[in-house]
């Protein structure tokens, strides 16, 4: 995918470049059984990105490639192979990457102190920058400076630069005559990328031109392109998911947009519907986590039925016109047996009458989903 | 109202000060013609505010008080004798004012520069500044010197200053055992602030201890507190809502909540939204114009009819069993004559089966709909 045109290009072209993640303290096995969450960046790229990663960079790691701590989700992808270095030093000699990208997320997006040295040593050595985390590193005297004086570049792929130019969105992309698939969820923090990037995976298998509008911080890594959507103002946020997709338009066949919040959740409501509103979708997939009874924003605030759920999403796209239908429920079924999986499967498709799946695992039924919107006109 | 003891209290208690209104070239009959909305802030204070306004300032007037100028919208009410003044030295001179309220428009909320003589001569005779503007007085070196110098206070009413501690939402104003009334919107920019202020002072007039939550910065400004929800980071729009509904819960006997956006508005349901989900109301207040057919957003998003739309705001609350109901139908009907309007208010009445009034003409039916909220129990 070509990054350049987008009013949303970053400083630095990762398809140019050779990356190394540095997931310090998060990316080995043992880690995770700590802090289940914070290797996200770092899975998200190594599962997803079309971009050359060299290696990873954990100390803390007793496995010594990727795909022995993420198996399954790397199985039969690019990254399976791709090395853990227990220091950044070594990586950097063993390796031709020009580029770290901060893979390991802290408590409120923080960027901790222990991380200094390794950073300093990365652009000393002449690697950009890419971070995710809330810091601003290029708005930084010491880091702009250090990377003025190496001649690096640094992307801080979560701010917001003043510059954008991002019109009000008035649902002009109800004029792409493409598919364009919202992940739209049960609650917040629920999957709802996960299952945008297994479709999309499925889609290029079946030869399709496919696209991921990146809407949050990982994503945008991933495609190394995109806009945080809830770090926008409020009155661009709708503008700019219509402007990611119009951008693109004519470059692929199909478009998922990586969904945010859900209609359920009282504070990531608005992030949530700017989406629906911005992205005029024509196609949605649900995205259900079965164990999850309240939503995470409030003990209050019991979940609805999947039919329910169905029900409310395709009655606020505007215009109404566009007639948008949910064609799949994606289930997040992580630490599900399989009787206990095929049971609530069951169910659940007889509750809604449309395909039900775990993305993860049965990437086959994905397939089937997508391969549906390959003849479908707009 | 008391400002203290809110996260969003500003640096200036109106209700213990003497304020002119600076609505330079825009308050005057023949300032309307040419531009109808630029002295909506001041109109705003001049029919609501509970702090003394000693006068309006606009040098192109050729009306002598605002009643002679709002007419029938200050009729009866505190400020319809307020004088106009045409110069500003003039202003300070013949009242006790010691605040300098801007009160007019302009196109993007700028600041022109035409208005810098008379700013400086109010803060070097002694008064406070009250803005509605985009830009901060308080942050600019040259005004904020100015204000130092002569001992005075800026209060930049739109700007959202860093130190405010929001909660994320999570729906805790369902606690509030109090009416809590949110004005809906079949569109943005349809009079949602208007009708909140009619009911509240329908309900004071009632006996209740009556209490709007500004929302906007015309009403933050009316209020002398509050904060531009679609001005925070998206996390936190809802819980702002709720924080400002959980501070005042105490005070007061009923609640109205200045709406904004709206849900068929494609770029203004996420702030739409964010009200609904962090306000819980008890009760809504459609907000209709008979005369607009599609959102101002979009030419292509036809406005709901008024049925699906109650349809669409009752089934969006959270959580569900708050079973929140549309308890009226407000007219935004500027413009129709009597009969197209009667004939207009008796079609509405026939679909919703709900009271329709057009709040500014027919205030007795606001008091009607209003009682019945006095003995409700939550």
């Amino acid at each position: 995918m070509s990054v350049k045109g987008s009013i949303f290009e970053p400083p630095i072209d990762l398809r140019n470049h050779s990356s190394l993640i540095y997931a310090e303290g998060v990316f080995g096995l043992d880690s995770r059984k700590k802090f289940s969450m914070r290797a996200k960046t770092a899975d998200g790229i190594l599962r997803y990105a079309d971009y050359e990663i060299a290696g990873v960079v954990d100390s803390q790691s007793r496995e010594k490639t990727a795909g022995e701590v993420l198996r399954d989700y790397l199985a039969g992808r690019e990254n399976f192979k791709t090395p853990i270095f227990s220091d950044l030093k070594e990586a950097r000699q063993k390796t031709n990457a020009d580029v770290l990208i901060l893979g390991a997320a802290r408590e409120g997006g923080a960027f901790p102190k222990e991380w200094e040295k390794d950073i300093e040593l990365a652009m000393n050595s002449k690697m950009h920058l890419v971070s995710g985390t809330h810091f601003s590193f290029a708005k930084d005297e010491r880091w702009s400076g250090l990377a003025k004086k190496n001649n690096v570049l640094i992307w801080d792929a979560r701010m917001v630069s003043g510059s954008f130019k991002i019109p009000v969105g008035s649902a002009r992309a109800y004029y792409m005559k493409k598919p364009v698939v919202l992940t739209v969820g049960m609650d917040a923090a629920i999957g709802k990328m996960t299952v945008a990037y297994e479709m999309s995976v499925a889609a290029k298998g079946l030869g399709m031109k496919s696209c991921v509008i990146p809407t949050g911080q990982t994503a945008i890594i991933i495609e190394g392109w995109g806009v945080s959507i809830d770090a926008l103002p409020a009155d661009f946020m709708a503008g700019a998911v219509e402007t990611m997709l119009l951008e693109k338009e004519e470059d692929f066949d199909i478009f998922f947009v990586e969904g945010q919040g859900s209609l359920f959740h009282p504070a990531f409501s608005n992030t949530c519907i700017s989406l629906i509103h911005g992205a005029v979708p024509t196609h949605m997939v649900l995205v259900h986590r079965p164990q999850r009874e309240h939503s995470i924003g409030s003990k209050l605030v019991k979940l609805p039925s999947i039919k329910e759920a169905i029900y409310q999403y395709e009655g606020i796209i505007l215009p109404r016109y566009r007639n948008a239908k949910v064609i799949a429920v994606a289930l997040n079924s992580s630490g599900m047996g399989d009787e206990e999986y095929s049971k609530y499967k069951e169910s659940a498709e007889k509750e809604s009458g449309l395909p039900v799946f775990d993305a993860v695992r049965e990437r086959g039924a994905v397939a089937g989903v997508i391969s549906n919107l390959k003849s479908v006109s707009i």
